[in-house]
């Protein structure tokens, strides 16, 4: 399996000369056992469960390639996410199809590159019902009764007749038996949530009279037949496996007791339960600001009382100890992952090899929900993650560097900096130096994990730090360290890279003419970057302090909350139509809120800042002018680049050629301020392309993969 | 021309054996002459500016049949909407590209299919720098400075540097000669709104010190050499076509004043100048609720002082006189438009022909911007608009009927039954009769147009109205009559059609449990529906007013605005983080809540409704209760389809068989309520659909022009 010219370091092989650095404790022997789950085995206990990537049904590849990897990485079965049974649930980018015969060249890929790796593949077929949006093929919506959707406000389905009903139990049967024909191993029924069987098996969504509502029995009943009819129709080509949320909280009703009723009603036609909670995403997905690992475990852990057939949940799992004492417990019998499976795609492998520093550990920030919310799947400790086939980039191994004799000085061991100085030295780069002002690596993230709820953030630094350390013979990591440009001019490096990131802006500007607003100055003693709080020591605020926030990320909330919890009045005031509108994009917003008002923080959204004077500032909401007691104001604006270092290095060509270095690049905030994600993306990117021919701040030539 | 068994209505061909309906009027015919602009001339003074159909570079198909039933109509020219010229800029449903040789093959279908219809073709080519997302590429996105941008709160520029300026001027006249070579007779290069060049002409986004920022002139530097060089690249082989926005009003503070001077500075490069307004797209297509039929002029109209070149300007123009009373004045060459030529493809020809009666006039509605923001064109008035591929729909030709001897009662004159009854009458159906229950025409577009902004509305029902009144001898319209179950099957008709549509519901339910809350019953003397207050009279409603809108559309603010203009004092409360959500996808939402704050509306926003009581109501905001001033309560909530009759049908097969009714269809709201645009889709689905032989409300298999 070796590449000429490619560092390869997956788990087990040797690198660096040494011999392998771990080895698997016997405890978690019991991860590696088989499992039989009706007509087919597992190889082991980690089970992909479904997801969706984001490409949709115009980049099949990129799926394809993103599941591939998984599928390499050791997971005994990896699942498509949902394909769509029926054209009136329409595809998107999180919805592939399975509606005809163009689909199957796609789907018999997937099967084929599945087993490549001695995995399982599974299909999950499903039908959104009352909530599918169909706004490309206008189709409407279908449900089981005319009750309007909770989270598509304003739609309201068309309650399904008898003739409705018949045809989409044809509809899943049609496309069970395509899977089945293309060689899928696993049959997913997706009823989880609030897809359509469980709008059905909801007594909120089910007003129906006739013999599709009013008791479970008759609730269960277009599940039931539907299950049956799959069955049947697969016999035992397939293992069926049932997804369904077992406690579909408000809004769907559906509770635990009844859904384990359910469970041994339909025990019999399934041979995998495949179980997580929720009436929506965000209690299944649960972020690590609100939730801890295996939160579902209240619910999920008690499906085994219905059941004696396999279970597969999932909760953020990333402790191998946990999975096996789960396992033992005999509460489950799979492992199943989504996130920490896109973390790290090779995580099975490196736990069978023993190598658990090797593991990237999911953070649940959500960020991948973010970036599958407005592109695809991506992910902040896994820079690949959605890349794999149009960047062509695999997790675990990397292309070898073009010079392995240039010597790399990387400045600033933030997330870019540090991702860029690992990647550079799994590329073979001979030496790598990391140099960082501060005594603490981690740049911004040094501060912004100690706030409340963002600490499992840390990940991020730690993880690269540790990999880093271990590799003495190569990288050398610097702290305590500022460097002019002279320094760096002096230092001996052949490449210098700058990831020096970025600082919250000092100023809050108009929205309309950009300029800086009245008094809104963080060099005045009254007002306050986060910064100059958390890491300057900048004080005392005082009683009274807004926090203005016109980012509407992580930070704002972040520090409002660690004010109110020292014991400061804090009013958040935000131009955005809610507080830290990003945080809805990480599934956070539901439960930050309330959390907000329970420490006595008030919100005021829809308002700008227009001056901040010595004792209050003056805001715009909804056209009047009001003003709020501040003893201090935090101003959570903007971020700008610090790449001051980087024009100066550019501006002295002849220096920089007198001086060996060959070569000035910059990866991250430092290039412009972005999303987390992104900013460890770049620092992964330069560290691949510096020695591509082309300026890596521009772009490459568009890349593959597109809709054509 | 004539296809077997088609339905040809184009203009002044033969209908229904009678001669051509109308005579152009004289002072019409300077519409009809042609135009100079550079080497090209225009063969008369409509105008198809650019825009986006929504179908992306994933959909190619879907954007050539759109754009060339509109060369077929008569336009002088058909224009693309923007292309990105470079990869970070990303491409998505909105933004074509034209970054490689891959993207030839479809832009030269593109030139084909415009020059067949004698008209001209357009390249707009364009760059949005600092407010491009590139959320799935991950490039980073530039701008002149390192600025927030405005639009996307967020997102921080990386400040071009020198290469960064030369590569976008590079990848500006690369993409041009693509166009000039593959045949492209207009190339429009694209500055309008808050794309890039605009952002270099901006005071607010520039904030360069270099020779590219500061006085206009400098300002100014990278669009003018950009001009140059694509002038330079294609010399006489392409007219160039400057578009851009001569008032680029806050946020970008461009005036009118530096626009003329602009233009006179690029006025030897350009040989036609594409003027509108607005730092965004919300005060260019403005919407009818807030803005008159050009409403630019006072912009656009004083272009002529700085430049004698042709220059063509938009304003939702649907009137003939106006044209040509425009042209006349000197202010403008051409008549612009993308709103009206996505009402009606047909437009020049049909004024040509002096098919007055014909044309289907926009509304100003911008539901075609919802659509165009949720997925892809459509429009209220055109249901064929975006369908004219996958869906194979012309907007002037339809199939013939296969039984033409079948005659068909559709009962309800709302908009489905309304655009049902046209088409089924142009499908060549020989006797369609139209029953409504109501004196007056038109459905809830009864009410709803009598409400305040809404009044342009009622173009949907008059122009199919006065069709269909002329078409007698096959058309019946028949209104104030109810008809219950045994009329309908003693009517005579050998098909019946359903268009009985939606009522407000009585009720405002939980939005958890979807349980009725308490007193919110409009069956109550104090609690309303919009219909019981505007049609039925109850009433009165006494001083205090709330107005709960969970619906987030059009008419729980027009009914508040209303109310509040007879005097009472109202409060919206609405679950919604911002009142009329919807309202920002028709871009009314900036001029919309300013304008109930000025009508004395007080608007609580994030807040459901818990009770209604008799003098108040109990509301549920931020975690707390509080308690308004009710006398009345207004439930703007969600709709319910008026099914009753369909159900009653379907019942009675029997019934049917023994009264020669070979079959019952229903169309529109009451199969489940919807957003007006659909409402008028579906009437004219079912009418293309219904002899289809597959039941009209399920699905026909997957349509054609998917992403592979």
């Amino acid at each position: 399996m070796a590449i000429e010219g490619v560092t390869d370091h997956l788990p087990g092989r040797r690198r660096d000369g040494h011999a392998p650095v771990g080895r698997r404790q016997a405890r978690h022997d019991i991860l590696f056992e088989p499992v039989e789950i009706g007509p087919k085995v597992l190889k082991n206990r980690f089970y992909g469960v479904p997801y969706n990537p984001g490409f949709g049904p115009g980049k099949p590849h990129a799926n394809l390639s993103h599941r591939a990897v998984q599928a390499e990485g050791g997971w005994a079965a990896v699942c498509t996410g949902v394909l769509s049974v029926a054209p009136d649930f329409e595809a998107n980018r999180l919805v592939e199809t399975c509606w005809d015969d163009s689909d199957a060249p796609v789907l018999r890929m997937m099967v084929e590159r599945v087993h490549e790796h001695d995995a399982l593949a599974g299909l999950e077929i499903g039908h959104a019902g009352a909530e599918a949006l169909n706004r490309d093929s206008r189709w409407v919506p279908v449900g089981p009764s005319q009750v309007p959707g909770w989270r598509r406000q304003g739609i309201v389905p068309k309650e399904m007749t008898r003739e409705d009903i018949e045809r989409l139990q044809r509809e899943f049967v049609r496309a069970a038996t395509t899977g089945a024909e293309l060689g899928f191993d696993i049959l997913v029924v997706y009823g989880s949530f609030s897809y359509l069987q469980a709008q059905f098996l909801s007594p909120y969504y089910n007003r129906r009279t006739d013999e599709y509502g009013g008791s479970l029995e008759n609730r269960a009943r277009f599940w039931l037949e539907l299950l049956q009819a799959v069955r049947d129709a697969v016999g035992d080509r397939c293992a069926i496996s049932n997804r369904m949320a077992v406690a579909g909280l408000a809004p769907m009703g559906i509770t635990l007791e009844e859904s384990l009723q359910f469970i041994e009603m339909a025990d019999e036609l399934v041979d995998l339960w495949d179980v997580n909670i929720g009436a929506d995403w965000a209690r299944d997905t649960a972020s690590s600001r609100f939730f801890p690992e295996g939160h579902q475990l209240a619910w999920t852990g008690r499906v085994r009382e219905a059941t004696s057939k396999p279970i597969v949940g999932v909760g953020r799992l990333n402790d191998p100890d946990t999975m096996a004492d789960l396992v033992r417990s005999g509460a489950w019998d799979l492992i199943g992952a989504a996130r920490p499976r896109i973390a790290d795609p090779f995580l099975p492998r490196k736990i069978e090899a023993g190598e658990y520093d090797e593991v990237a550990e999911c953070t649940g920030s959500n960020l991948c929900v973010y970036a599958y919310t407005h592109g695809h799947v991506a992910c902040v400790q896994n820079p690949t993650a959605g890349e794999e086939y149009r960047r062509g980039w695999h997790p675990e191994r990397v292309p070898r560097v073009r010079d392995a004799e240039a010597d790399v000085l990387v400045v600033g061991a933030g997330p870019a900096g540090l991702e860029c100085a690992l990647t550079l030295m799994r590329r073979g780069v001979r030496r790598v130096h990391v140099v960082d002002a501060n005594e603490e690596l981690g740049g911004h993230l040094r501060w912004m994990t100690r706030l409340p709820r963002l600490g499992e953030w840390r990940r991020i630094v730690n993880h690269r730090q540790i990999l880093l350390a271990k590799a003495k013979r190569r990288v050398t990591l610097v702290s305590g360290v500022v460097m002019d440009v002279d320094d760096i001019l002096d230092y001996g490096a052949d490449i210098v890279i700058l990831a020096t990131g970025s600082k919250w802006a000092t100023t809050a500007i108009d929205p309309w003419t950009h300029e800086a607003l009245p008094g809104a100055d963080a060099s005045s003693a009254n007002v306050y970057t986060p910064e100059q709080i958390l890491l300057e020591g900048k004080g005392p605020l005082g009683s009274d302090v807004v926090v203005y926030d016109t980012d509407g990320a992580f930070v704002g909330a972040a520090v409002a909350e660690a004010l109110a919890g020292s014991g400061h009045r804090v009013r958040m005031v935000t131009p955005h139509s809610l507080v830290s509108p990003l945080s809805d994009d990480t599934m956070d917003g539901l439960y930050l809120r309330p959390a907000l008002r329970e420490c006595g923080i008030s919100c005021m959204t829809g308002t700008t800042l227009s001056a901040v004077a010595g004792d209050h500032v003056r805001c715009e909401t909804a056209g009047e002018f009001i003003d709020l007691p501040a003893d201090a104001t935090v101003l959570v604006t903007y971020r700008q680049s610090e790449d001051e270092l980087y024009r100066q290095l550019r501006s002295r060509p002849e220096d920089l050629e007198a001086n060996g270095i060959r070569a000035v690049h910059r990866a991250g905030d430092c290039v412009a301020p972005r999303i987390l994600l992104d900013t460890v993306f770049d620092g992964h990117r330069l560290a691949r392309e510096f020695d591509a021919g082309e300026t890596p701040e521009v772009p490459l030539r568009p890349l593959p993969d597109r809709w054509r």
